[in-house]
C-alpha cells in the first residue's frame, strides 16, 4: 500500500510532462503552461486510492487519473470563460491572458486529450470506463448550466441546488474513485458503494466550502470571507436561511439581496447566526460525511485497505471537535 | 449496395430522434433545435459509404456517422463564438439566440456525446476508432488554431494554407470514410487508400469553395461573390496571386488589401485572371480530384463497388468540361 501521500508524490511524476506537441504554439503552450500551474490533484489521487483499495496501482490507473484531470481542468477553462473570470489559482485565467478564441478551443483540445489517455487502457475494460467517464462528463456540463440558470432563479430550493451541486463537482469525485476501483478489479457491488463514498463526500466537501466562505477564519480559509454573501450566490446556507428566517430576520434577508451596503456580510452573518444556519451547516456537513463514511465500511475489504481513503476526508473534511 | 441518395435517406431517418434529455431544456433544447436545422450530412454519408465500399452497411456504422455528425457540430457551434458568426445556415447562430455561455457549454455537450455514440460499438475494433477519432478531433482545433493565427500572418505561404485547410476539413471526411471501412472489415492498406481519397476530394473541395467565391455564378453558389476578396481572407487564390504577380498587378493587389472601396473585388479578380489564378485554381483541383481517384481505384474490390463514390466526388466536385 502506498497511501495518500505517496499516490500524490507518484502522480505528480506521472503528469510531470508536455500533454501536447509543439505546435501550433498558440494552441499548446497556454494549456502546458496552465496544467503546470497545478491545483491540488485531487481527483487523479482519488482514481489511484480506488484502485489501491482493491489491489496494486496498475498503470492503467495513472492514465485514467491524467484523462480525469485533463477532464478537470478543461472544465475550469470553460466556466472560466462562461463566468468571466479574471483570475484562477491566484493567476490571469487563460482567457484573459491568451483571448477568449483560444482558451475555448484549448478547451476542446484538453477534453481530446482526456480521451486519448482514457484510450491507452486495456481493451478488456475500455467500454465499461468510457462509459462511466462519458456519463459524468455529461452529467458535469447538465450541472454547471443549472449553475448558471440559477443565477437568474429566485426559487431554488435545496433539493434543487443538491442536484446542482452533486452534477456539478460530486459526481467527478465518485466517478474517479469507481475508475479506479474498475481498474482494481473491484466487484460491482463494491464500485457502487465506492462511487457513493465519493459522491456523498463531494456534497460533504460543498457544504463546508460553503460554510468557510461565510464563517471561516480569513487566516486559515485563504481568501476574503462574505464572497458569496456579497455576490448573492446561492449556496446551502442562503438557500437554508430563506427557506428557516421568520419575521423581522426573513424580511432583513430579502432587504439584503437588494442593496450592497458595506455591512452587507456582517448583518447577514447576523441573520444566519440567529436562524442557526451555522450549526444546521455543520450538522448536514456530518451527516453526509457519515453517509460517505458509512459506505466505505460496507465496502468487502479488510479495514487497514481503507486507511488511505480515512485520511482522504480527514485531509477533506476538517471535522467537528 | 444501397448507393449514395439511400444512404443519405437512412441517415437522415436514423438521425431524426432527440439526442439529450429533456433537462436542462436551457442546454439541451437549443442543440435540437441545431441539430435539426440540418446540413447536408455529408460527412456521415461518407461513413456509410465507407462502410459499405467493403459490406453491407453494419448498424456500428450508424452510431459512427451520428457521432461524427454531432461532432462536426460541436465544432460549428464553437467555431461561431470564436468567429463572432451571426449567421448559420441561413439562421442566427446558436451564441447569437442563446448566448455565448449554453452555446459554448452546449458544444462541450456535443462533443461528449459524440464519445457516447462511439462508445456503442463492438468492443472488437472500439479501440481503432477511438484512436482514429480522437486524433482527428486534434488535428481539426489544430486546423482552426492555425486559420485563427493566419488572419494576423502576412507570410502565409500555400504550403502553410493547404496544411490548415487539410487539418480543418479533409482529416475529417477522410476519417469518416475510414471508420466505415474499419466496420466494414477492410484491410489496413484499404483504409488507407480510402483515407487519401477523402483527404484530397476534401482539399479539391475547399480549392473550388475558394474559387467558387471569387468566380462564382451568384444564383447557383447561393451567396454573394467576393465575400473573400472584401474581408481580404487567405485562401487558395489570394496566397497564389501574392506569390505570382509581378509589376503593377503586385502593386495593385498589396494597395487593395489596405482599402475597402466600392471596387475592391472587381479590381482584385481582374488582377487575379491576368495572373491566370483563375486557371492555375482549376487546375489545382483537378489535380487534386485526380489524385483522390486515383487512390480510390487502387483499392482492391470490384470497380461496381466503387460507383457510390464515384458519385459522391461528382456531388461535390463540379468537374471541368
Amino acid at each position: 500500500m502506498q497511501g495518500l501521500e505517496n499516490l500524490q508524490l507518484s502522480f505528480e511524476t506521472y503528469f510531470a510532462h508536455r500533454h501536447f506537441p509543439s505546435v501550433p504554439k498558440t494552441l499548446y503552450d497556454p494549456l502546458e503552461e496552465f496544467l503546470a500551474n497545478g491545483g491540488k490533484r485531487i481527483r487523479p489521487v482519488m482514481c489511484l486510492l480506488g484502485n489501491e483499495l482493491f489491489g496494486n496501482v496498475h498503470p492503467d490507473a495513472y492514465h485514467i487519473s491524467a484523462a480525469i484531470e485533463l477532464f478537470h481542468n478543461f472544465t475550469l477553462v470553460h466556466d472560466d470563460i462562461m463566468d468571466k473570470a479574471p483570475l484562477r489559482r491566484g493567476k490571469p485565467t487563460v482567457h484573459q491572458v491568451h483571448g477568449e478564441p483560444t482558451a475555448l478551443l484549448g478547451g476542446d483540445v484538453m477534453l481530446v486529450a482526456a480521451y486519448e489517455y482514457i484510450n491507452r487502457i486495456d481493451a478488456a475494460y475500455l467500454k465499461k470506463v468510457l462509459s462511466l467517464f462519458n456519463r459524468t462528463a455529461r452529467e458535469v456540463c447538465e450541472g454547471q448550466q443549472l449553475d448558471m440558470d440559477f443565477e437568474s432563479l429566485s426559487n431554488v430550493t435545496l433539493s434543487d441546488y443538491l442536484t446542482m451541486i452533486t452534477l456539478k463537482t460530486s459526481v467527478l469525485l465518485a466517478a474517479s474513485l469507481q475508475m479506479g476501483a474498475i481498474v482494481g478489479g473491484a466487484s460491482e457491488g463494491n464500485q457502487q458503494l465506492i462511487y457513493s463514498f465519493g459522491k456523498n463526500l463531494g456534497i460533504a466537501f460543498q457544504i463546508q466550502d460553503d460554510y468557510l466562505d461565510a464563517f471561516g477564519d480569513p487566516l486559515s480559509f485563504g481568501k476574503q470571507v462574505g464572497g458569496d454573501i456579497r455576490s448573492n450566490k446561492k449556496t446551502f446556507l442562503l438557500i437554508h436561511a430563506l427557506e428557516a428566517a421568520t419575521g423581522s430576520d426573513r424580511e432583513q434577508l430579502h432587504a439584503a439581496l437588494l442593496e450592497n451596503t458595506e455591512d452587507k456580510v456582517e448583518r447577514v452573518l447576523g441573520i444566519y447566526k440567529r436562524c442557526g444556519v451555522d450549526v444546521w451547516a455543520e450538522k448536514l456537513k456530518q451527516d453526509y460525511l457519515n453517509r460517505a463514511l458509512h459506505s466505505l465500511e460496507e465496502i468487502a475489504v479488510s479495514a487497514s485497505r481503507k486507511q488511505s481513503l480515512v485520511a482522504l476526508s480527514h485531509y477533506l473534511i476538517k471535522r467537528e471537535k
